[in-house]
């Protein structure tokens, strides 16, 4: 009989993080394409727009006119999704009928006062800025609340709003659901096998190098063996970081580094503004007066990058029908992405 | 101080059939707007394309020719994402790369040899031809794989390759994430209450009556308490029900009208061909002989449509950075989405 090979055989791959499986069809990559073409980002090339609410000295829909900033800039979104004060919620007398009051607030962060800059291309230095200003409203902010979500919605193909490079946070008064089940996997683990989760798994991922697409002196990034969208990557310190404060400054330069290579690869592959979403995971903000379980060995600092496009800078995978319903599915292996990614060149198209 | 309104103040609702929650922030939904439009499906006015591969009596790439159909018409998809014969994965030796082989099949269902009729547009007699078709296709394939998903991506929002009405059929050789997950819940409900949570449920929202859509004889749609996207909405027979062969033929003719009826509201909302993922869950095809527990009293048959439009045929919900990152969020209540959805008449735009 045929023997099983994964660069052609569909298989299902188990991510840990999530306890959820990832179909994975290699073969499949060969179909014909009708469907619907995402719009590529044009490019922007003026560097400050009068009509643009994030760019410096212009005022925005609340009245407030931004300062003429020339690092990052952080203000309160005007159209938060939680409130600072949102009164509790009664209790339903229906065992299925179950909500509860949430709390929280959000602000934008603007990584640079000009318009026409993606983070790519943005300076080492620009970038470290970012960096610096994250860590400032994640430590601010988990002071009050258990979870601070720091993202960034990159490209209209990702429902981004706004082309002046900007990112967000939203700071919660409960544990996510993508984080919750993260705490749990990553706590099971390190109760089972006294073990840090990421930490073996940054080891592994070193020692194999086949997922492996960037990697700097202090960190690693990589398609992670268990990819769902076709170009995800995770982006991990080599040491054990629970929190971004816990970072020298010496890790934060260099993970500027990092972010600058792997964006400029993402932009490289197709040649246009690479549309993602990335964000965020580390130990949660657990309080002690709440009577949460404070310890946080299990957990590490990583970023996650979830990109839609698949094979041109117009033609992107749909999570949908079968996905929404059953289970993700991807068209090409980890590996073969990473083998994609590495390929190319990490400065960026328009440094080069 | 204030009182909570849940029309007005951000809280967490909680899905049972998943163990997540979804943030719902009704406030949001005043924000203004500036990213992508979605390209609205054309009105397509010609019932035979010679360049359809789908059309009857044409030629597809496999070279295989479409017979000259009159009903509904099933084949195998010639890209299907699943091998019937996929060879067996060996075991990894690191816990961390854990993968399994995957064997399946997948087939594509044309609704209707009409190239110009989407579901709504069809009679209730060849939508129930349409279920008919699903019922045989599932329990012919329930035989050999213990899970068959049935189900329609329409329109390009939502990845569909093809204007032809049609959907597909994924056999598994596995429990997907999506089935699994709602097992355990459905089953674990049930141990403890002793009754189905669905059932339980469809009775529930009959009392209330705020989240109905579509009620008929048999079947009723509600948005449900815990919907993620703004218009979801979830389909199920007024009795138990707990596969879609226990149906009665009175019952079918019943899901045909509600279909129709679901279907017109939703291209009534924003007077397009509108778009969603939808699919059908029931009991899996649990196999006695590989030790399966096979008491299905748990399930219950129900249909689940996923449209991403938000508020307008052009502007959709993107389920992005925070949400992937984090968790699901809406910007409107799920009652208020049922408002909106019976608010409109249940006869078609096209046919009013
Ligand atoms: O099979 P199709 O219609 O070509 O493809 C579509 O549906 C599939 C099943 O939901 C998805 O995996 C694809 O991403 C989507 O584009
Ligand atoms: O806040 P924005 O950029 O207006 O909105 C975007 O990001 C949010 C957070 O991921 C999402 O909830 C919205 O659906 C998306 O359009």
């Amino acid at each position: 009989g045929d023997t099983f090979d994964a660069t052609d055989h569909p298989h299902r791959r188990y991510n840990p993080l999530t306890g959820q499986w990832i179909l994975v069809s290699p073969h499949r990559a060969k179909r014909p394409w009708q469907g619907a073409d995402e719009t590529p980002e044009p490019a922007v090339d003026t560097q400050y727009d009068s009509g643009c609410f994030l760019c410096p000295t212009n005022t925005r829909v609340s009245g407030d006119k931004n300062p003429d900033y020339t690092g990052t800039y952080v203000f309160n979104n005007d159209h938060a999704a939680l409130t600072v004060d949102t009164p509790d919620a009664p209790q339903s007398d229906n065992r299925l009928f179950r909500s509860e009051s949430a709390r929280g607030l959000s602000r934008v962060v603007c990584f640079s006062p000009d318009h026409s800059k993606t983070l790519p291309e943005l300076s080492v230095s620009a970038i470290r800025s970012v960096i610096d200003t994250w860590n400032e409203q994640i430590e601010e902010l988990g002071q009050d609340y258990i979870w601070v979500q720091a993202f960034e919605n990159k490209g209209s193909a990702m429902g981004c709003s706004q082309p002046h490079p900007h990112g967000q946070i939203w700071a919660n008064s409960f544990l996510p659901n993508e984080i919750s089940r993260k705490d749990d996997n990553l706590r099971a683990y390190y109760q089972k096998n006294g073990t840090n989760l990421l930490v073996d798994y940054v080891n592994s991922e070193m020692k194999d190098g086949s997922r492996t697409v960037v990697e700097t002196e202090h960190w690693i990034a990589v398609v992670p063996y268990w990819a769902a969208w076709p170009f995800e990557t995770m982006l991990m310190p080599k040491t054990h970081v629970r929190r971004m404060n816990e970072l020298t400054d010496e890790q934060r330069d260099d993970l500027a580094l990092a972010m600058k290579k792997l964006t400029s690869r993402y932009d490289n592959l197709f040649k246009c503004s690479f549309p993602y979403s990335m964000g965020w995971h580390y130990a949660p903000f657990f309080k002690e007066e709440e009577g949460d379980d404070t310890n946080i060995e299990h957990w590490q600092l990583h970023a996650l990058f979830y990109p839609p496009l698949l094979r041109s800078a117009t033609v992107r995978k749909f999570m949908v029908g079968y996905e929404m319903l059953a289970e993700s599915q991807r068209d090409l292996t980890a590996e073969q992405a990473a083998d994609k990614l590495r390929a190319l060149s990490d400065i960026h198209f328009r440094e080069q």
